[in-house]
């Protein structure tokens, strides 16, 4: 058991909570809770830690103990996992994972593809929430700008509710060009915007479809929203300029899940 | 201009911005940041603080000006202005209003009404996404149970944008009770409800509508859910067992939306 909270393992997970970097660096992120243990794909699971403190209770829980005797585990104290932990109720048992390396050939090469495009989302609660969104809407993947929040800050891997392991995703360098060859491989762009003429529901979305979604502050950039083949909007009553972007973004999802289904 | 933290009014503003019951007591309520002061009603302005290093930025702006040196306000210094705020970046505005006081008689009485009933929600964030959203949706209003998050808490001011001053709500005693109201005046009541087993858009929302939703953990309790003339579901793919309670919100209440518009 770790009952020190300068022990070197202890050192470096509390790394990998607060910074990007070193979890790029080392190729891994940390998901927290039960539900987040439970839903880890097995071969993806690096290490897991669990506090002494509620070790009792999660080998109570048959399934839970079941997959923690078969990955094994790193008992904790309560100290140490206090300070391990991102969250101010910690469950007990925290995941250490290895990042998902998708291509981006891979997403414009699925069939008949759902894509959402996000250039610079800031929100870590917005981007999880796409994320939990789209899986349930059922989308194909996620583009995003690589100036868009790290989708491994604990705060997205949170509000994915577990979707984090089953979405494929993408950071791109270049977001014209990307938009580019979505337009070669015959997927219709379209941006949200508040110029948009047309109502989104007006639209098929049956074909290959990509949403293109921008900064919450400053919605999309004029030469992004200029790639896309076309605009659309979402109907406002009262004086509501803006949607919040998760929010829009599931709107848009829903849609094409509709027409879809 | 006040430069003192130690100033009465200033201890005053902290506590309003930190506690519900200090809110109330005084029927007041606090929103920062110059969009929220340019959509405050005039008439619900109690005072306006402008901290001094931002005051030359809004001189310059006229239609902000205008408005400042018809209601007035009270400089302070940026040191204070700090310690009043609640955001980590201040524009430098912050507007006390009088609380709103809707009665749920004129709720229910609406023409045509387009309800959200929100029981024990949370989380402020969504709270303030609610109101957003349900201004853009063109609802008529939103019922809360008591235990619902202070609607004057500070973040859920931030995340209505502005919406707090045009969607009316009440907080009610006994929900169960207020749905019976409901149902005699003729609205029919939806509980998105994970045992749905009829999606949401296979129901007509043209006639007087509320939508009911739970707390973000543990959905409806049983006591509301069977209270409600009907369930409705969303459909979720992959491995999705809920949604956020303000996307889910947000699906039902454009769907209203769109078979009203």
């Amino acid at each position: 058991m770790i009952s020190s909270v300068a022990n070197a393992r202890v050192k470096q997970v509390v790394q990998w909570q607060a910074k990007a970097k070193e979890r790029r660096k080392a190729k891994v992120f940390l998901a927290e809770g039960i539900k987040m243990f439970q839903e880890a794909p097995q071969k993806s699971i690096v290490e897991v830690y669990v506090s002494e403190a509620q070790l009792p209770a999660l080998e109570r829980t048959e399934q839970v103990w079941n997959k923690l005797r078969q990955v094994g585990f790193e008992t904790v104290s309560e100290e140490v996992f206090a300070k391990m932990s991102d969250t101010q109720t910690p469950q007990g048992i925290l995941t250490v994972l290895h990042q998902s390396e998708y291509q981006l050939e891979q997403l414009v090469n699925e069939h008949n593809p759902l894509l959402v495009v996000l250039e610079n989302l800031q929100d870590p609660g917005n981007l999880g929430t796409i994320i939990r969104t789209g899986e349930g809407a059922g989308i194909t993947g996620v583009i995003m700008s690589k100036q868009t929040v790290d989708i491994y800050n604990p705060k997205v891997i949170r509000a994915t509710m577990g979707s984090i392991y089953r979405v494929p995703f993408v950071y791109v360098e270049d977001l014209q060009e990307t938009l580019e060859l979505l337009h070669q491989k015959g997927i219709h762009t379209y941006a949200a915007h508040l110029q948009g003429e047309t109502y989104y529901d007006s639209f098929s979305f049956k074909e290959p479809t990509a949403f293109l979604i921008g900064n919450e502050g400053n919605g999309l950039s004029r030469e992004i929203a200029d790639c896309a083949r076309q605009y659309l909007k979402i109907p406002m009553e009262g004086q509501v300029e803006s949607l919040n972007a998760a929010i829009a973004t599931a709107l848009l999802m829903y849609e094409a899940h509709r027409q879809r289904g």
